[in-house]
């Protein structure tokens, strides 16, 4: 008899996202300016860091496994209630439980093809079945065609990004709306809004807008610059919120990730000024990229998606000569999507240090073949 | 169609350990002391914090999801390979990752009645089916006993702690080893080493003693008085280590847990000196409780379980009393272990608010009945 499950045997050790420490051990290469992760080089508030040290002297003992503090300052911050709120160490833990709780074995699940790899992990570790839909010919996901998919197989799960990694693309509020009013019943729409911080208010539906089966995911790695922290959480009806307190790590998000956050809310204008630096830089590095030649993808998030004018194998070369100049950034693992990079803001230096790379790569590369 | 599976309908959402915030917000009362928790309230090594406020301000950036500078320092304190380790968020991270890997729905576990409620919640939350073997007459897990039910049940996984939570009681390495040898070589046992800090050399067989079918499990939760950091790792042979990232959240560990960690390991003159604190508080705390004519429990860890000669109607009558008068502790959930309280070892104020706590709750609830 084997130690394992069936589904365990046939699952690779994997890592969804290998990092830039990982690379740099393999390489040898040190890197001198971080753009891969779409994390924020401007950093958490220095309220968040004023907190999490208050809490690092507390910190011998747990954290609250309710959240209760945190799940208020949530609740309050966008006019829902606590009941609303799911606290988890980051999305990911937050989606692991998520396919935990609604996908046996062999249960369907509807994304789009090239979208986020993490979700994807979590589906395979529970023996669901992956349904790719295309993205538009745009590069934004397809919201017609996952319908047609989702009414046609009735999964247990749609997963849907909203601004969207890997392109940076982003719908209308309107266009998001007719996803959850259309989206079977019996299906929950997982509603990825990691990057909803940094989008237009135009993209976003009103947080209030609930439904049985939908869920939003919200996160503190992004806009608010605290990736390494790990905590995020999930809106949604009080019924559906409360699945998760039957399969969750009740003490898994740490006492310095719950204080932290809740400064982070309390830091309103902090974030704007964030956003804004955001922004500017997304402006920055998208000029980089057209004086380079490539063509760089609208993006409503903290990357760029640079189309390099070619397949995976050009890009996939660009990103190689990027590396290894010392400027770390990732690119789509799936076509069509990969004949892109994609490309982080960060600071004046950052992006300094990015141009000289990716023009000396390109200038290695060479131009596309009937481009 | 239900938006969740049958297995998650079926399941209470919960919280299998109620924190001291959360009684705190129920009954008004504020602790003053707070002893249920099994937390180290001598803290961590000032390295620790230095080293997590220097993560603090690099936390923009997500951790490496492989923990290798981590790995490397538990592989080099502890003489095995990198390869022997897994590292997650807490024991009850790794332990809900195990189930996962090992546990079909109606597949068999094997714990003692009265062991870690999160170990069972994360077995149910998988659907596996619990088989409960009695702890023995003077309150240790009763090797024997579980070795008859594991040869008869065949289970995939076999629960032991050792020192025991809630009892505190330990065996000698010996005994142990005889319980890894003769665990069915289809079942892996679960080898809870949580308080191994705290155990007597003699109680812990050599960590370079691994099987196929063994994990084991230790944490910076107890003895480097961490909880609230949420880190700890399972170590066992390099292809039962590999399983958890089949399915594990890479990112869950945060960059300062990954830090903290790490100079925790590198300060063993602060563990030594911490463990003989909490020895010597152990000894006090013993005391209290027999001067108040109640019986300690032996321990080999930072609690102790106090026998408060009755059933579990008189021990929940004296904790209520206990909480009510501002010091937290905890007791047992299931008979025969239901007849004590549970009081993890403090400062010497807190050990004075306990003795005084205590003994009012003793004279509230008077002398057992036919003691």
């Amino acid at each position: 008899m084997p130690l394992f499950t069936d589904l365990a045997r046939s699952l690779p050790a994997t890592v969804p996202f290998v990092g830039p420490e990982t690379i740099e051990r393999r390489t040898g290469v040190r890197f001198k300016a971080r753009l891969g992760a779409n994390e924020s080089v401007f950093g958490p508030s220095p309220l968040v860091l004023e907190a999490m040290a208050a809490a690092a002297r507390q910190s011998w003992a747990y954290g609250d496994p309710e959240h209760y503090d945190l799940k208020q300052a949530i609740a309050a911050h966008h006019g829902i209630g606590i009941e609303n709120v799911a606290v988890g160490e980051g999305i990911d833990g937050l989606l692991g439980h998520l396919v935990h709780l609604a996908c046996d074995p062999g249960d369907r699940v509807v994304t789009s093809r090239g979208a986020y790899p993490t979700f994807n992990y979590h589906v395979a570790g529970h023996g669901a079945v992956l349904d790719f839909v295309p993205y538009r010919g745009d590069d934004h996901e397809d919201i017609d065609a996952l319908l047609v998919r989702a009414k046609a197989v009735r999964p247990k799960l749609l997963y849907f990004a909203n601004p969207d990694n890997p392109t940076g693309s982003w719908h209308d509020a309107n266009a998001v709306e007719r996803l959850i009013a259309e989206t079977p019943e019996e299906t929950i729409l997982v509603l990825d809004e990691a990057y909803g911080d940094l989008a237009p208010a135009s993209a976003m539906p009103p947080i209030t807008l609930m439904r049985p089966n939908l869920l939003r995911f919200r996160t503190f790695s992004k806009a608010y610059g605290m990736a390494g922290v790990r905590v995020a959480y999930a809106v949604g009806e009080p019924e559906t919120v409360a699945q998760f307190d039957k399969v969750r790590n009740h003490f898994g998000v740490s006492r310095m990730a719950q204080a932290g956050a809740v400064a982070a809310l309390a830091d309103q204008a902090y974030l704007e000024a964030t956003v804004a630096k955001i922004i500017a830089a997304r402006s920055q590095l998208a000029a980089i990229a057209t004086r380079l030649g490539l063509r760089p993808l609208p993006s409503a998030t903290n990357f760029v998606a640079i189309d390099c004018g070619g397949d995976g194998v050009r890009a996939r070369a660009i990103l190689d000569g990027v590396l290894r100049r010392g400027v770390f950034i990732r690119m789509p693992g799936v076509a069509p999507l990969d004949r892109m990079i994609r490309v982080t803001v960060g600071t004046e230096a950052d992006m300094a240090l990015l141009e000289t790379a990716l023009e000396a790569a390109l200038d290695e590369v060479g131009a596309p073949q009937a481009a």
